[in-house]
């Protein structure tokens, strides 16, 4: 199997794997200091959706750390089809769920006067943290599409 | 090339880019009847992304009709590649719009009282309308993996 950008088990996989998990935790902890979050479904989406993308992340980026250590290839078509499949469903997830809130935080911010008539509710707090939704969603899809091209350049 | 199910130039092939085109016809027709859709950047969003999908699938199937008609073989790298990036592109489009239209509807009918407060905006429409985008997005989907596939086993 080839060794591109964005592998498993290099230090370019793991930076890629770490911007993932660091910018789908700091989605979630600017969702949870956000002012009145709880009541909109598309919010606490966009954390449940968030923490599951951190939490694949962040063991992939567990798993290149100790690919690097012990020098293993992580190259295996079992392993990379799985890597494919968790990328795949968890990028679609994370698109789902920054797109639901975007609509929300559009709806809020543009469509209506809410923020404005509401400035206690965190209007620009919901923005920043659907952008980092947005920033992790384009990490995934990148290992996403380099995971899918190592399996089929097999 | 291998021909499966959904292929192009193909019965099967051209029943799925019809069914795409149908629903995503549908989910604009539905929006567009209902009342005070346009002040929401979501559902107007969701009408141009819908409309991006429903002229590629028809285009797509008047080639499958084409195809069927002359028996020409449209299984060329070339013409399947143009057919994977377009479907994966319109795919991401319309779970896009169809998960920022189903966020504001959630927001209207669970989050908050807008459609019991509200009764002469067409709650029920905006959730028909939001169900037949992720219908046509699914289809898009099986469409986008079937060409992919084609395109890798070849």
């Amino acid at each position: 199997m080839k060794v591109v950008f964005g592998s498993p088990g290099t230090w370019s996989g793991l930076l890629l794997r770490t911007g993932q998990w660091v910018f789908a935790g700091a989605s979630i902890a600017v969702m949870l200091s956000a002012f009145g979050f709880s009541s909109y479904t598309a919010f606490c989406y966009l954390i449940a959706s968030m923490g599951l993308q951190a939490l694949w992340s962040f063991g992939l980026a567990c798993l290149d750390i100790y690919a690097l250590k012990v020098s293993r290839d992580l190259h295996n078509p079992l392993l990379v089809s799985l890597f494919v499949v968790g990328d795949w469903v968890t990028a679609t997830l994370s698109l789902a769920a920054a797109c639901s809130s975007a609509g929300v935080a559009v709806l809020f911010v543009r469509d209506t006067n809410f923020c404005t008539a509401f400035p206690q509710f965190s209007c620009g707090r919901y923005q920043i943290s659907t952008a980092m939704a947005f920033v992790t969603w384009l990490l995934v899809t990148v290992s996403a599409l380099v995971m899918f091209w190592i399996l089929t350049s097999d």
